[in-house]
């Protein structure tokens, strides 16, 4: 078991005499493996914000904010209890096997544009076996090619973009890995939330943007741009790639300052320190149709999605 | 009440030894405004298709085929009993009010890039009064500025692309619809289908995919080709763009031979005839956060979704 | 005439243990229009710089230098004495009387993509009536359209970016304007200096990028970006995009520190100072197959190019 | 010595009322190594063309056709006796030795983008020492990764397609290996004319582009696509890519027919016929900055650029 606190405070300046509307998706998530043992939301302008959990247990928060500063601080203590299990048990699930609710995840998306590299993808990865060590080798492609640089891409930087300049943050090494993994057919999201452990030379923890791919009953976790230690990755949000799961969606005209990040992992009896790890790890619960795990709003979701069905 | 009958023959040859696996979405949706009087599905192989329903009605069938030629015949009798309102009713919805779960039809999605279209959607239609007249005139915008011409565009383009070459079909108007109304924030999405009712010099009934946008309170068609009959339009899936309500996303090498599709419209009492009018028209129940309307699935599934979170 | 002093002023720090190579288009251009009454150049290290002039006056320094910093100081005293005339003289050349040499100026290039652009130039400007008036009507087209602001664009940016982005600088609506004239076959290029005598409210002289339309018998000026006054500017380089007339190609890691620039105008007796003027103005001789006007080199080396075929 | 004879036969359908205009890139070079014993034109309206040589020994052919058919039939017989060397003794030549006049060949182009290109071309070609050998791993890096299929790419699409997408014509190869050379420093250059000899299941005789890099005094042949034999390429033009060297560069609307195309090597004394060589090939005259070769227009225009300078 892992246990991570959390605090984190965003600040921003609203400009517009109408003020703005945000989106954000920094909640931990819950899941049925990751707890939210406590946590505690507070915004600077007395505001109603209101929230609402999509099919993949990512929590979203609007507010409407008024013209001047705004402050969010938010403050969580989160278990994670990861799913593991050994990587060479894990196989990939064949289209025709393949829970139909996950389908959009094997088809291009804003930023994983996988049509474009149908050819690419099967050249290099057509003739691997099929498994956990396929889409391990479709991050270490990426790895090697693309040199992680601050401040090297935008808001509209997609995989085909970071594919042909080699270079980026988080985010683009992850819609890299994402595009090409679907490109061979292996359903793939993007995941958002902290990291945690990383080699301190790297810097403080921060917001991170990383892989899940589905393989066998659930999804399991990568780290694409393979500097961190995913068993400190806290996830707050998944979608099919940061059009979904951006930390904060702005309509408005607004200055955002640095956010602060300060994540603690706690030890003591029963807990753990995230480390590197050989297993296959995974905070999402078995992706069923049949009963759902107690708990588990993914889970639930899908199930109600396959059994809604009387064709 | 339009009343339609559908006749759609797809045929396929399959190449691959392994066979190939389908993910049709070519079945007449179910919604509170469109009834599915009788409907009839046959394979000239004995397969077992999948059927999975998503949150907006939209039926997707799986099918894993073996080598060799495959027929998908189906024919259905379909009830469209429009939802019709005065445009001059219809609002824009503000950020603020937008049902949290219609959230991903403002975000840029693969083929409908909003976000690099920010400035030119402000500038071009950021002064006008919002309103089904902003919808209309952005419409009117990308008919004026794109040639309808067969064969001009591919799988991968996209609203960009249409944007500077400004010519393509109507997936192609409808992606840069799309986008540009995403752009001023008007949530907006992809509807697939049939239409019927178009001068018979622009051809016989065909597929077709037109845009939806969200006004009031509920999704309300539009053409972005600005060439058909919208009571004709028989709705078949909704989804961001493209990527999502594809007729056929095929996995394995087939050859695709032409579809035969046949479509006519019933006259008897009770029933009009597709013809053009100036009503503001849809096909999609109330979209409400409070009790659902009795038999559609996209009105449930909403309101589950926000009222899951209890935070 | 107009008479401008000009200093500039860059500096660098080479990385490379090897050194770094330099390509430098910072010279005034010397043509039939524009005299350099005086120049001298200083580098800080002891270098042996080789010249280059191409077939459109364009002088190109090149230097390897060696590790550490790199001052390079440029001065020059320059009269211009603008080809002036009524812009209503002013014809387009059609295909097929255009000077062979400049066919070219009609082809796309790397950041001037006018093949992508012929339908929406003819949409916009194909019923013009030819001449400098409808070169003036796209140059207000893409300054409607454009908002200037710094740091918005980078070196891969092209007009099709421009296009949808509608955000950048002189670079930019430089690339934008030439791409658009080309797709309605008026041959354009980049012209690269220093400008004077804009509002100083838009900050001071600066390096400029603007165009250049061959109109009637020779090159004319416009400026894309609308705010300058182009007697005021000084012409170093012409070509087809900036891919040709950067000012400064490096090759190796250097740093670039931020360039002096001091521009002055002088006035006495037979100067006027730079203002805006309805005429048609031109830095460059005329443009002739036949005998070359003395001391142009441009149209020196034209000539030599049309006589060299004996088919 | 190699002898061709070829003949070609184009034929065009004008449709305007106004006529045509036609830039041809249709007649084989005369350079230091290339021959043009005879050759015969004919044009089936009564037309005046005009030629026009650029400094690379490009003729263009510039005509104005009358509404109707045109047919254009072009016969030529052409000695080529090919600089050959070993390939061993050919290095890359340094930034700062580079002839001046041959910088526009490092630089992007439109269909060349070197300069999204510089972090990939460094990682998989600049620890390879420099020479022959790396312009030749180049190609071989693009035919590996590129699958050759007719009516995959249009006139838009450039290298970073071809890179992203896998798969073009010998337009598209030729394209995607430039624009990698220039990305390692490398000059290079596409050119056009015609092949003769490759294995028959390839198909006839056909026009060709291909590369030619510049390597120690000058340019080298190399096939991109990898299925012709060099010694068999007649060469018509060179330039930065397609936008310079098309065969036909049409304005107006005309329907284009297949174009008839038949070449062959003659044999008898003194005559070879083309085969696979080790030899590094060109078809250029040695291009120097001091005396210029006899009968060579390339070397003499470059002389007199570099001549020209007198700072």
């Amino acid at each position: 078991m892992i246990r991570l606190d959390l605090e984190l405070q965003l600040e921003y300046e609203i400009l517009d005499d109408a003020g703005a509307d945000f989106i954000f998706n920094i909640h931990a998530a819950r899941t049925g493996q990751q707890f939210v043992r406590h946590e505690q939301l507070s915004l600077s302008q007395p505001l109603q914000p209101q929230f609402h959990t999509d099919a993949t247990a990512t929590r979203f928060m609007r507010v409407h904010a008024q013209p001047g500063p705004l402050t969010l601080s938010y403050a969580a203590t989160v278990d994670i209890d990861h799913h593991r299990c050994d990587p060479a048990s894990l196989r990939e699930v064949p289209v025709r096997e393949l829970p139909l609710d996950l389908m959009p995840y094997l088809y291009p998306s804003r930023y994983c544009q996988a049509d474009r590299l149908l050819r690419l993808a099967a050249r290099e990865f057509g003739g691997m076996p099929p498994g956990y060590s396929r889409v391990v080798a479709i991050q270490q492609w990426v790895q090697q090619r693309t040199t992680f640089a601050s401040n090297t891409s935008t808001a509209s930087t997609s995989a085909l973009d970071t594919l042909l300049d080699q270079v980026g943050v988080c985010r683009d090494f992850t819609h890299l890995m994402i595009a090409l993994c679907r490109a061979v057919n292996i359903p793939c999201r993007m995941a958002t939330g902290t990291d945690y452990g990383a080699d301190v030379a790297l810097g403080p923890p921060d917001f991170h943007a990383y892989v899940e791919a589905f393989l066998g009953d659930r999804w399991y976790i990568f780290d694409a741009s393979g500097t961190g230690i995913p068993l400190g990755f806290m996830r707050f949000g998944t979608g099919r790639d940061a059009a979904d799961v951006a930390f904060a969606t702005i309509f408005g005209r607004v200055n955002s300052l640095s956010p602060l990040i300060r994540v603690e992992a706690r030890s003591g009896p029963g807990l753990e320190l995230p480390h590197p790890v050989d297993a296959a790890i995974s905070t999402s619960a078995l992706h069923d149709a049949g009963v759902p795990a107690g708990g588990d709003v993914e889970a639930a979701r899908s199930s109600a999605e396959l059994s809604a069905e009387a064709y």
